[in-house]
């Protein structure tokens, strides 16, 4: 399968209020929003064709969102790509020099591996990769 | 025809640099580069399945894309969703209070229609409408 782009991540203060511009242009709906505890975020997934919008909220002071809203304000947060082979996407990302935020790719939602590059060795965006079993 | 994303803008140093990442990891290829004289950028667009990823590398000390690198740095500058009726789009947004960028859809690339969301009425995101004449 050729590489093709997963979700886009979207940190927003609030997700019922984000949501409007997606439903009010381009007729989209969201998903049952997810609550991530440990994280301290709420999700929603809009599927635009192929690619879905991951809306991201915070729900503590601590979360990751909160510290990236206070800092930057909303917008966009990182970009996925789905690939076949993470373990040799990972291996080869290393191999060249390219910093990854694990030793090795994460477990993911629905049973996914995921690994994150570091945004200073992927022009300035926080980039994930992911893989979804089958 | 449903909406989809058609391209995703990202604010570079340099092309040359930036599109090692999209050659190492996802062996895509790039299209051939434009310069857009009038706005003194350069830019060359990545073919990721249907979605295309848009670098854009400043010409001049005096253009867009410098004042964004001086400020942010490298990094996500622009989304922009196809649509099937540009029009009724625009006429929409203006009329739920969406700040668009022109008055009336402006002409883009190869012949289509194209309008801006100012990214305070987006989630932060600077958010491009484009529809392809047939």
């Amino acid at each position: 399968m050729e590489p093709k782009i997963d979700h886009i991540g979207i940190a927003v203060n609030s997700i019922e209020e984000a949501i409007k511009l997606y439903r009010d242009l381009l007729h989209v709906e969201k998903s049952a929003e997810e609550i991530l505890e440990d994280r301290g975020i709420k999700v929603t997934f809009l599927y635009i064709k192929d690619v879905r919008i991951e809306l991201m909220e915070p729900m503590r002071e601590d979360s990751e969102i909160s510290n990236f809203l206070k800092k930057r304000g909303e917008g966009f947060h990182h970009i996925a790509y789905q690939v076949d082979n993470i373990k040799m996407v990972m291996e080869n990302a290393k191999k060249m020099g390219y910093k990854t935020l694990s030793d090795e790719p994460n477990r993911g939602a629905g049973g996914s591996l995921v690994f994150f590059l570091h945004p200073k060795f992927a022009n300035g965006i926080l980039t994930e990769f992911v893989e979804y079993r089958k």
